[in-house]
């Protein structure tokens, strides 16, 4: 890429939305008067009596935790969806809506309630990774369910209500808006090229060597040449998986390996416990055939300079479409000079 | 609809976009522990020193502020686009990207520091109409504008960096995604019905009466029936008008007023200055035929349930797709009962 356009507003191409980015490299001089948020760099305890997700205490459901020493998944009481939803419809004149069954989870990662990923040992996110798998597997073999998200909100700016280490998994029957778009264009490019749109990115990041964080035999994260979010990035399996379900024993603890270290940079970058909202995007579960689909896990993270100010996606961003200042290459070489070790144990 | 329907979760379709939205009205009494945003309550001066938009006073850039007492425009000192950005293009494999020119200005609604749309004189955010009309004329027909986003970010929460009443206009070359969504599904319906979607959408809202908020000869505001934001709404004008040039003088006093209108009835919600995002969708200005375009203003409002808790639009609707609570019927319902007058001022 020409240096010139570097330093000059431009539009990067997401060829997985088909949607567009602005970038604003010249504005990272912009001052700051506006929002600042609470470091939330405190210390929890490892046990936490008010928790409703520590182990063997009693939800708002009134359900009461098992005792639980590995990850523990359970049904949402509060899910957004319902499993016996009846089927309804309206179609009137402009005005179309349908009923929609789902099943949301919750997975606690760890019974202890002071950690967060990245303070986990690998062998314990492994885990986490097999209970996903798992999760996966269950929801997505249900009659209703056609498409599973796992996601983690971590922080309280990223709207997470309780910060037991957590993630979520809404499961449904439709396919989303943004699962639809990736299917459209993975496989727009599979029906020409017969291969995965992502290997091929994959080879020409790792060619390039500019926006890579991090890789394993397996795994490869990187900071997408369109990203939105400032320190945005993707984990993507070096072999083409339709969905975390296919991922073997060696790629299972690969994969934790990589988010550590990528959940490590985060939390180093600004020395705070650096909030994300993370997802893994895959294929359908509604029993159809992905061939062009390449499963992959973003981490959409809001801090922009640093443990108190974030970016806002606001007014042009809503309108129009996102826009970010600095570039997927400065975000990259930042994250990459950090050091490896998390900065409370350096 | 059926009644059912509305306490169950579904999804509902946005006529405009083509995307669906997750609503989950069973879920409203969820617990909040999750983060609480401060009360922005605070009575502000008419005219603080310290403010770059103030009259009189010097901006970043070293510029001075006339002594202005209407409206004032200026070039925004951080402009995410530039004028003279000089043509490039990246086409390298995967990656995708082009230069882009254009001109970001903030718009200072009024010389007085305290005030906000809400709590001006209807004659006097006519003036801010007519500026926005003149700036949209002006930018529009510079030759590498092709679309022109008026918009306002109001509070902090909002990533608004100053409170001084004022909004931004950020215009350019390339169609912005939202717009180019939006311009589709408008020209699919034209095509068809050789009507503008939007006044087949509000002959039918009028007649059903459950989410309309306010109208007068001219505009009328409501909750629209797609709603992803809590307290979403949207101002359509009763006639098609692709752009807001088109208003005539009542039609630019009656826009004033029912913008008057809805932000009271949002500040009253919560007595506090509720933030949103607002911006004005219309046609592109790129010289083309827009017979579908029906301009029309909408108003993205986070907070939820109180002053300090806010929906979050977070892991599920980052990767997945927009979710909402409460539904549109229950939104209008509870904006409709309010006083009329500010809360400040009963
Ligand atoms: O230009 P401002 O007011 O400094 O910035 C604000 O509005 C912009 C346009 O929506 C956003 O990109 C910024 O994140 C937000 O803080
Ligand atoms: O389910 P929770 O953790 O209470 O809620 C959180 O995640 C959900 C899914 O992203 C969002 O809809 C909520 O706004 C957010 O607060």
């Amino acid at each position: 890429m020409s240096n010139e356009l570097n330093n000059n507003p431009h539009r990067r191409y997401n060829i997985l939305t088909g949607e567009w980015i602005l970038v604003s490299p010249h504005r990272t001089k912009r001052p700051w008067q506006g929002k600042t948020e609470k470091n939330s760099a405190e210390r929890r305890q490892e046990y936490d009596e008010s928790c409703y997700l520590c182990p063997g205490n009693t939800r708002a459901s009134g359900e009461t935790n098992p005792q639980y020493t590995e990850p523990y998944a359970f049904k949402n009481d509060f899910s957004a969806l319902l499993p016996d939803t009846p089927e309804e419809k309206v179609n009137n004149g402009l005005l179309k809506a349908k009923s929609e069954k789902g099943v949301c989870k919750v997975v606690c990662f760890s019974p202890n309630h002071s950690l967060t990923l990245p303070l986990m040992e690998t062998e314990d996110i492994t885990k986490v990774v097999k209970m996903w798998k798992k999760e996966f597997r269950e929801l997505g073999s249900m009659e209703d369910i056609n498409y599973v998200q796992i996601f983690e909100n971590k922080g309280a700016i990223m709207g997470c209500s309780n910060p037991h280490p957590h993630g979520q998994i809404w499961s449904h029957s439709s396919i989303p808006t943004e699962i639809q778009k990736k299917s459209y264009h993975l496989k727009e490019y599979w029906k020409k090229n017969k291969r995965s749109i992502l290997s091929d990115y994959l080879t020409q990041e790792l060619e390039l060597n500019k926006r890579i964080l991090s890789e394993n035999e397996y795994f490869v994260a990187l900071i997408p040449y369109w990203a939105v979010w400032p320190y945005e990035a993707m984990i993507i399996p070096r072999e083409q998986h339709q969905n975390i379900n296919q991922l073997n024993e060696d790629e299972e603890k690969a994969f934790a390996e990589i988010i550590k270290k990528l959940t490590i940079m985060y939390d180093n970058l600004f020395e705070t416990s650096f909030p994300y909202s993370s997802g893994i995007h895959q294929a359908p579960t509604d029993g159809a055939e992905y061939p062009e689909w390449h499963f992959h896990m973003s981490f959409y993270p809001p801090l922009l300079r640093s443990a108190t100010v974030k970016k806002f996606m606001v007014g042009y961003e809503m309108f129009a479409g996102p826009q970010r200042d600095i570039t997927a290459e400065m975000a990259a070489e930042t994250l990459k000079q950090l050091p490896k070790q998390h900065y409370t144990k350096q």
